[in-house]
């Protein structure tokens, strides 16, 4: 195939999220030339899914008019050796589903899994804060939390394609219980957008003249605990103080496994800036031993939040 | 050079233990032809501890009368890339130590150091459990716990050569004060031998009937809690319980981030076996998600504690 023809050809990627689904066209350059989203939670068929995506892609796929090179997908749980999806807790679609097939066959396309926080952290090294790095760790903190690990400059995914899943690691033993998992004490239950929200039901009860007590229990989500440490509240300041000790501390452990040169913290979270940013990074350093102190640069992702990932997945479509 | 001088090369593989240092004198079929030990806390001066491996050393290499290719070093706080110790906190030689070009300068040969825990992961992959393994953890239960990862064949340095300090990752947030570093709830503050020590004098005060009360504080270790267990008594049985539960909740969050074929436990801790490796196992699936469930072999080293290490130091002098 000559380079003009590679020129022409697109690649589609898709970012599946708890909630929304993103899809981007993307040329060969890193260009996302159209993008959009669908619900990932309308039904428990996946069958369905794949139905609404392609309803979706259609019309965009027609106007580009551009061979497709094939599709690269990133999902909670997304298994790159054998292109399922097995057991999501965040997913609607429960057991294991052969999803790089399914999407393969519905679009007569290549297509190509792995897991979201992997294909954000590909994003994030061709295109955004991890460029040239070889060492780093990416930390989704979205609905969940996710992570991908770059280490040698590659990818880890262990024996089996199921490395990083660093957000179900246990940092409060016999610590808050994990609504899907079961689990106690995971990094996701405390530092997800919905631990957060959690969290901040939980102060709300301690600081009885926080203005977070000024909404009904089912209005209280992250965004609103920004706004309200906006206005100076302590409970809703104190919300993001202890999400992040709780960060900080797993960080840590995280650095003395595969000492990476830097952590990008991507996601929704992190719109809460500096009020999250500041006590991560003070937790983290204080439980690292000294041989890590002081080394480990601790940013934000530099792309959009649907970009990285999509960029990513797109990437996986290329080397195909 | 010809084949015929290789095979008449020999390498020396130095382990440097908190207590003891090992050095054998290794041929490049990875036999060891002859081994000893020296203290490594002696003097708090390196020199003093150079010159002490050198005295030990030239009567054997004497007797060997062979080209020595290099010296291979493992070492806590060792770092491959730049070949010094750095503030080691179970050695007596503290801030950074040139450790390597000493050596290298002594005995007038290259020297290339690494993490002891990373020398012995080498040994166990070429010689050992890990046999054939692209993915696996090797955790060292000595007088510290330390640990090598390898992923994707290779070993884990980091961006700065000092990834794998697993043994100093807070598995109790607030836990038990560790003697040396500072650190509250570390693995290496629990599962270490002195860790086990600490926990059987706790365990004695609960079990007033306890035959470890026959031992006066000082004759307290690890030994002692085994020999008692193999008698029956509930507070050393319990003793290897608790610090198995703790051994295997770490193991499950470091599963969690990088998905190994399998856990090669290794040192002196091992010897206490099912006391320490049914609980082990029963907890670290108990704390994993469901997808890595009853994949991940736990497994005991299969090379002579003092062997893998020194093999693996070795290792690393044919490849400079």
């Amino acid at each position: 195939m000559s380079l003009l023809d590679l020129s022409n050809e697109l690649a589609i990627g898709i970012d599946i999220g708890g909630t929304n689904t993103k899809y981007g066209l993307v040329n060969h350059r890193g260009e996302i030339l159209a993008q959009g989203d669908i619900p990932t939670d309308r039904s428990p068929d996946v069958n369905e899914f794949i139905n609404d995506l392609h309803t979706a892609l259609t019309p965009i796929l027609a106007e580009f008019n551009a061979k497709i090179r094939g599709i690269g997908v990133g999902a909670p749980n997304g298994n790159y050796y054998t292109g399922t999806i097995e057991y999501a807790p965040n997913l609607p679609w429960k057991g294991i589903i052969p999803l790089a097939q399914l999407i393969g066959e519905k679009f007569g396309v290549d297509c190509t899994l792995t897991n979201d926080a992997n294909a954000a952290a590909v994003g994030e090294m061709m295109y955004g804060a991890a460029r040239g790095m070889k060492d780093f760790i990416m930390i989704t903190l979205g609905t969940g939390v996710g992570s991908g690990i770059v280490a040698n400059g590659h990818l880890i995914y262990g024996h089996d394609g199921f490395a990083g899943e660093l957000g179900h690691t246990i940092i409060r033993p016999g610590g808050r219980l994990h609504w899907s998992t079961g689990a106690e004490g995971s990094l996701e239950a405390y530092c997800s957008a919905t631990g957060i929200t959690l969290t901040a039901k939980e102060m709300r009860q301690k600081y009885k003249d926080s203005l977070l007590n000024n909404y009904k229990e089912e209005e209280i989500n992250s965004k609103v605990v920004y706004e309200c440490a906006e206005k100076g509240d302590e409970a809703a300041k104190e919300t993001f103080r202890f999400t992040g000790q709780i960060l900080g501390e797993a960080l840590a452990n995280f650095i003395m496994f595969s000492s990476p040169e830097a952590i990008v913290l991507f996601g929704g979270v992190i719109k809460a800036g500096d009020y999250i940013l500041n006590p991560t990074r003070e937790y983290m350093e204080k439980n690292l031993l000294p041989i890590f102190r002081d080394k480990v640069a601790l940013v934000f992702s530099e792309l959009k939040e649907a970009d990285a990932a999509i960029l990513g997945a797109s990437a996986l479509a290329w080397e195909s």
